[in-house]
């Protein structure tokens, strides 16, 4: 599956699994592959690869790498693949795609084919496609919105390297800018640096010039006048609308509020989690202190530690749109995503 | 002059200045010694010494320095001595401290003293430990204003490191942490990251845990209810009230006014520009933006670019105490800080 249109943070090539890591760019660019899904377990838990629908895309075809290596080699081959999907699903703990991809292979392995290699590899390839078209209708959807804006700020990394291909948030931008010349802004993403890293790279890859800010200077940004939309992914959004994403966001939707800048959550419905009602109930993944602290404070006696949740939750109300490739739902506050439970 | 207490920015040795480098803090702790007040200009501009009161000390010693230099070797030494003053007062832009302490050198030098080396040193001196003193006080009078609370959050550091000794927000921690142990919060601050590199080091080194948080945690932080406060220190106030100081503080007071958390700003009258209504008027200093940028983007013809204010303007309406060593105001929306001019 080759994505020719912008660079691809995933790509399969018929026997193994290429992943560009991410933690290296953008000084360099360099892909691992991997051949089993220990690897990729590794490479999620890792942040080699990251971004919500790219992390479910890996799971996929970790659980295709799986299969390929246990069908051959064992009768027990359904149980050390179970084992595999299992240790795949605790790589990360937010991003609800990771779960909502495996169940859709493990539907195809629970159909008993006498050979599942083809059918397993039918569907990561599917769920890779489809996410890469369900970005470009999203592009488009989320552009119609963002029509007449002159600026527009998006924060860590929702592109073409957090997902199959094109991006969401990014993915957006790309659409409304191909239709009218917008300012763009990206948050530099601490601690990960993912806008400084990641975004401002990306998007200088399609020609667009992006002006990177520190997270703190975005009240300022927004006094200034200079946006009119923050536009962001998500990595699970609960059926009332309440959608989380990465650490800061939850403080852009509190600052854009009282700026009048309006808020766009720009996600597939694979992140949506229909089975909670309310975001208090999405678990928050918090990583090592480690990656806050400089190591002179890392000694055990140290008075010195870190608080480090890596996502937090934004509430419906704070969110003018929430778009995914079944539609746009204005003001979520209202009704909450459900009514796209079940369009097509 | 020396404070034992607390670790020290600037030591004045008889016929020198030394300054504590503060940009290889933590790991690095180093002085540099200047005898000219062009090697003070560049101490600075370049960042070694930074905070508000610390640059206007630090400018005070400079004028000693030139004063020094040009009495000895030129009948011309007061065109000389006032193009230095000059020189200093463009180092930085925003704090106002640095114009009032060469103001103050200023009038020594206007009495036309036959020999102005005493009184020009007995001046730098003064201001020095008037600084130190004024932040006991004003320790005191936060200390009081917290009672009770159970969790604080500090940005940037208006620490020992920014002033004379003791420090301004950090002064009020101290003192508050003394009568009553309280959690502390940290955001790094980019893109300096004072608050990882200087606040928690400096509060660990008086046996005060302190927790650090990205930035953009702040906003969740307030939501989980662990902090009552916030408090910092200031660059400039207006006679109205409004506060300049380190980008992301607007952000916080913005962020704080929505969580029921309270704004707290500690400096010395010396920050408040009387000449100046409102914040509007300050000038915000912009910076290079390498100082945000990974050195891949630099080249030319880059699509990627910075924006990088240093300074952001709180106005006094989202700020609930403005501690100074003449007394407190409370709700400063209300009357400004004009009660103070004439205070004792």
């Amino acid at each position: 599956m080759r994505n020719n249109e912008t660079v691809q943070a995933l790509e399969w090539t018929g026997n193994a699994l290429k992943v560009l890591d991410q933690r290296q760019l953008p000084e360099t660019i360099v892909y691992d592959e991997y051949k089993d899904a220990a690897g990729v377990t590794e490479a999620i838990a890792t942040m080699r690869v990251r971004g919500a629908p790219a992390i479910g895309i890996a799971a996929a075809y970790g659980v295709v790498l799986s299969v390929r290596k246990q069908y051959a080699q064992s009768n027990q081959w359904r149980q050390k693949v179970t084992a595999d999907i299992d240790r795949l699903a605790k790589s990360r703990p937010t991003a609800v795609n990771l779960f909502w991809a495996l169940n859709q292979m493990k539907a195809v392995l629970a159909k008993q084919l006498d050979n599942p290699l083809a059918a397993i590899l039918a569907c990561a390839e599917k769920i890779h496609r489809d996410d890469i078209a369900a970005n470009h209708k999203m592009g488009e959807l989320g552009a119609d919105i963002l029509a007449g804006a002159k600026g527009v700020m998006t924060h860590c990394n929702a592109g073409a390297l957090a997902t199959g291909g094109y991006g969401t948030a990014l993915g957006v931008i790309r659409s409304a800018y191909q239709r009218e010349r917008i300012n763009v802004y990206a948050g530099e993403t601490r601690p990960w640096l993912q806008g400084a890293r990641l975004t401002v790279w990306e998007l200088a890859q399609d020609g667009i010039p992006t002006t990177l800010i520190a997270d703190s200077a975005a009240a300022w940004l927004m006094k200034s006048g200079a946006i009119d939309w923050i536009v962001v992914g998500a990595d699970r959004i609960a059926a009332n609308g309440d959608a989380a994403n990465k650490i800061g966001t939850y403080s852009l939707a509190v600052l854009a509020k009282r700026h009048g800048v309006k808020l766009m959550v720009v996600a597939p419905t694979s992140t949506i989690d229909w089975s909670i009602d309310n975001g208090d109930q999405i678990e928050i993944e918090q990583r090592s202190q480690n990656e806050l602290l400089p190591a002179c404070y890392l000694e055990e006696d140290s008075l010195v530690s870190a608080w480090n949740p890596v996502f937090d939750v934004t509430p419906a109300e704070l969110i003018s749109a929430i778009v995914t490739e079944r539609g746009v739902v204005l003001n979520p506050a209202e009704q909450g995503v459900r009514g796209l439970k079940n369009a097509i």
